[in-house]
């Protein structure tokens, strides 16, 4: 059956096991594997890898798009495979090993990756292992569920292995779009005007004498983890939808709005959802992942177009889409997350950005990545490119976390990842603080008023209060910043007393 | 002899006194004014406006391109005429009036501000106040020394007062490239491929009925303020020539790197002059702001070309070069900031960018704005365009200030302007530290190894060492993340004991 996939049938030969595949991977090199939030990773490459780490110890650099499904993170870690990991992951296990130093993790703007490989600052790549639902007759790979780095990868590297799922939808052949940016200084303007913009090519152009292997693999991706929305993500919606709908009423937004960018997880996914229930219409987006919120939107009637970097569904909306995936395929592009994040792209469209904080403080400075400070969560991810370059920048969280006892609100975040330049609306169930145009302390009497959880807002009404009477553009009290974060720390909980 | 300037000649009976111009000025308004690193400013509708809020007192929201010379932020805080003042200033005056919360400031991405008010997100601007060389014959207003924001102002506003300022070079006619980016979500490329791309008109193009007055001047622009190198930045200058040239070594940049960005400041111009003594050749400019390192590479015959925003030079650079401006010219282009600094163009050249920090941190985190953590100095300025989206993020700061008693080296910095995720070289004059492709821990070991100064060096380390015993992928002591900066606040110094 593979012989259908595989439509270059001189590389019929190349067809090996998974075992044998993994032995072109050596101990200190960097390998690059598609799979982008969960969706279209090397399955049975990475697998054979662990497996034989357990006899034969190797060490190697893993760079993805972004997250893997399949526990691969976690296998691989388990294994002790990975030296270096970039540019972000999901998994409880390799994040242990991040935070406990075995594995170091490089945290980076999604869009920025192949950049750094394409001019030699990072790799070089020595082995790309790639999922694709097919090999077209000139030799293109054409990727299954993702595109995230896949096409630079295979393009950079010096060989590549190619997996061949034949459970993947042969439907998602013509979804993807790959256009490679030229090299710089001489680089001419990524030709992408709309979120419908087709600009490259149906798969990954490269020279097939690079295939050293194909491996034929039937696993299917895993389904996403985000939950359903309650009633606090249903607040944050609500809020979020009211503004927009305000916007549309001063004249700034039509019901249109601009190409809406959604981060990966529950909290946006719900607000995306939130829009099913509001006057917007002929929506577009201009995303990483299309989460089960983005179909609900085109089932709905409210959405024309959506751009991605990949397709991540809960197994319910699997099982509704895929089978009739021919019914969407004029309305979607999955992208390389180079062009899908593309800061050039992201300001031309003017793109806006809804994205997750972890915490964030006063002043609008939001911190999506470190637990207490220190510990690595998941990463950036796609969130910089958007935030920074968009129209308008957009960060939602619960306002409380564990019960109630930490805040998402506190006086100064333990780690910046976005600082208030780049942060224009914040989102808890509790309100929206509109930041635009404001100075800190007028942004901080908004967040006061707006988001914090009333359980914690005296509090930070007092630290406020305290640190304004010391003056400062940005008042703090500075030995007292983390104070929140320490107690929490020894006693269990962000409350005072 | 203006009217060889006013070319226009419909337009000769708006001439008017500065002070009558500025009556078009009401209490409330939103004004925008040229000027950028204090070249090109208004000049005389700016005084007279604070003249006459001594017996007639009102408050307006001031935006520029960046900081005005001839003291005029200083002479407009003192008059209490700023309520709100947006998005950058480098005067001892407003920043004391911004950090006591009677001005209240906002702290922009420069490329950011006029996307902004074209999207009426802020504004709207009632009142340009734009410094010309000349209006064209069809009433195109042709800026002076900088272009900043002043086509968007001029565009944008409803009414208009140009300053035709006589002692300006009629020379700079022609230098000058006016590209304002189409309305989203429609915008097609910006067509700047090279930093030589000339893509707009040479004037800022106008309804000449929007000209509500005319007001002739003479006032030369402020002298910079940048003082010499010394041995520190000669230091620094050397390490970051050393690096890139090994990056050259590396068949990583040819000879001719890429186009360079180098913020305003001592130190910054200090690190352009440094390349007067390497092997590079056919370097081009694609920045903010041209100082004297600017024409001293032109007439080494390094520079091939320079495209900024702006020209602020000293006294004898400007009597040296201003009289032979026309040898320069085709080797020149000012444009609008927006331009100058757009994610889009910065990301396509591949920009090296070269900015100072206040301090940064062991993880390579910048604070460029905020002492201590709360009171601010000038504001970010335009280094968040040119280092998130560049080629590479380069930072400079001497390792230490106030005679060695406060480290630039930090655990945590007080305030984050660029985070882990936008740092790639930091350089003191001690060293080096090259952290691309690095994880946190690595990092600190490249900063504490090459940045900080040997006095601080042990106490840094304690405090590193002490942290990594708590683990996480950033491991830090939070309760004690800001204790050298509050012994500075108690004791006047860093120093432990």
């Amino acid at each position: 059956m593979y012989k259908e996939r595989v439509r270059n049938a001189a590389l019929w030969d190349r067809v090996s096991s998974a075992e044998d595949a993994a032995k072109l991977i050596k101990d200190g090199m960097t390998v690059g594997m598609s799979g982008f939030t969960r969706a279209g990773e090397a399955k049975a490459v990475p697998m054979a890898l662990a497996e034989r780490a357990r006899t034969d110890p190797l060490k190697i650099t893993l760079i993805t798009g972004a997250s893997l499904g399949n526990d691969l993170d976690k296998t691989l870690a388990e294994a002790h495979v990975l030296s270096r990991r970039m540019p972000f992951q999901v998994d409880p296990a390799l994040r242990r090993a991040i935070n406990n130093g075995e594995v170091m993790f490089v945290d980076q703007h999604l869009s920025e990756t192949v950049e750094l490989l394409r001019t030699r600052q990072i790799g070089p790549v020595d082995v790309a292992v790639i999922e694709a639902v097919a090999i077209t007759e000139q030799g293109g790979i054409v990727p299954t569920t993702s595109v995230g780095n896949s096409a630079s990868f295979a393009i950079l590297a010096e060989k590549v292995i190619v997996e061949i799922n034949l459970s993947q939808s042969d439907q998602l052949e013509g979804i993807h779009d790959i256009y490679i940016p030229s090299h710089r200084p001489m680089r001419t303007p990524i030709p992408v005007v709309t979120p419908e913009s087709r600009v490259g090519l149906p798969f990954i152009p490269i020279d097939p004498d690079k295939i050293a292997a194909i491996v034929i693999t039937e696993k299917l991706d895993s389904s996403s983890t985000v939950l359903p929305p309650d009633d606090e993500t249903r607040g944050i919606a609500g809020h979020l939808c009211d503004f927009l709908q305000n916007e549309v009423k001063r004249g700034r937004l039509t019901n249109s709005l601009q190409p809406l960018q959604a981060g990966i997880g529950t909290i946006a996914n719900a607000v995306m959802h939130g829009l099913l229930d509001t006057p917007f219409h002929n929506l577009k987006m201009y995303s990483e992942v299309l989460q089960d919120s983005t179909f609900d939107l085109f089932d709905a009637g409210k959405l024309d177009f959506a751009s991605g970097s990949s397709i991540t569904l809960s197994k319910e909306k699997y099982d509704d889409v895929f089978p009739r995936l021919s019914d969407y395929k004029s309305r979607l592009i999955l992208r390389p997350q180079e062009v899908s994040n593309h800061p050039e792209v992201v300001r031309r469209l003017g793109i806006i950005g809804i994205n997750t904080a972890l915490e964030f403080d006063l002043y609008g400075n939001v911190n999506s990545t470190h637990v207490g400070g220190t510990h690595m969560m998941n990463g950036i991810g796609g969130s910089g490119d958007f935030a920074r370059n968009g129209y308008m920048s957009i960060f939602v969280t619960k306002s409380t976390a564990k019960g109630g006892l930490v805040s998402s609100v506190v006086p100064m975040v333990s780690h910046v990842d976005h600082n208030e330049h780049d942060v224009d609306i914040l989102v808890t169930e509790c309100g929206l603080a509109d930041l635009r145009g404001l100075a800190p302390r007028e942004r901080a009497e908004l967040v006061i008023a707006h988001c914090v959880h009333p359980t914690f807002r005296d509090q930070l009404r007092d630290y406020y209060q305290r640190a304004l009477a010391r003056g400062g553009h940005t008042p703090h009290v500075m030995e007292e910043a983390f104070a929140w974060h320490t107690r929490l720390a020894q006693t269990g909980s962000m409350l005072e007393d």
